[in-house]
């Protein structure tokens, strides 16, 4: 399993909206092939910046299969009007479980 | 609880060294105030870039408690040399827990 780290600025005053739009975007997640958990984390320096984390099975679970899927439209269409900049992703794997 | 997510950059050839460093200093992480987990992630697409997440009480239990530390000293003993740069710290916070 991998993590998705999808980093989001939000335009001034439309955070609200946008969380709105991430929790009724849920379900197309949920369908996604390979999609095993999604959480929203919101920056504390930065109040407009987000990071959505998505675990998925596989890399091309995301950047293949939910990106040409019909959930990949539906997330958009619930959060794509509150984005000041196209998000930036980025794919990790955990190498190292502390504790 | 918050989520540090601390962005760190290896100089090259040096990833395994790093990631034994990291394990070497999870007890000064263990011991630290407020220091509720840890886990390393590597970048799949820069494999130089690792992401630190370091779950703490409050952002304060980091950027004070830990900081001020010989726990913190004792952190970059074990990883300092690997860095290529500075790491960039950032706190979030979990707004959604989609599933």
């Amino acid at each position: 399993m991998i993590l998705e780290i999808a980093q989001i600025e939000i335009k001034p005053g439309m955070e609200s909206e946008f969380e709105a739009g991430v929790k009724k975007a849920v379900p197309a997640f949920q369908r996604a092939k390979g999609c095993r958990g999604l959480t929203l984390q919101r920056s504390i320096e930065k109040p407009q910046r987000y990071r959505l984390f998505v675990h998925w099975d596989t890399v091309e679970n995301h950047t293949v299969d939910f990106r040409n899927s019909p959930n990949w439209q539906e997330w958009r269409a619930c959060v794509g009007h509150c984005f000041a900049a196209p998000p930036e992703a980025e794919h990790v794997q955990e190498v190292l479980k502390g504790f």
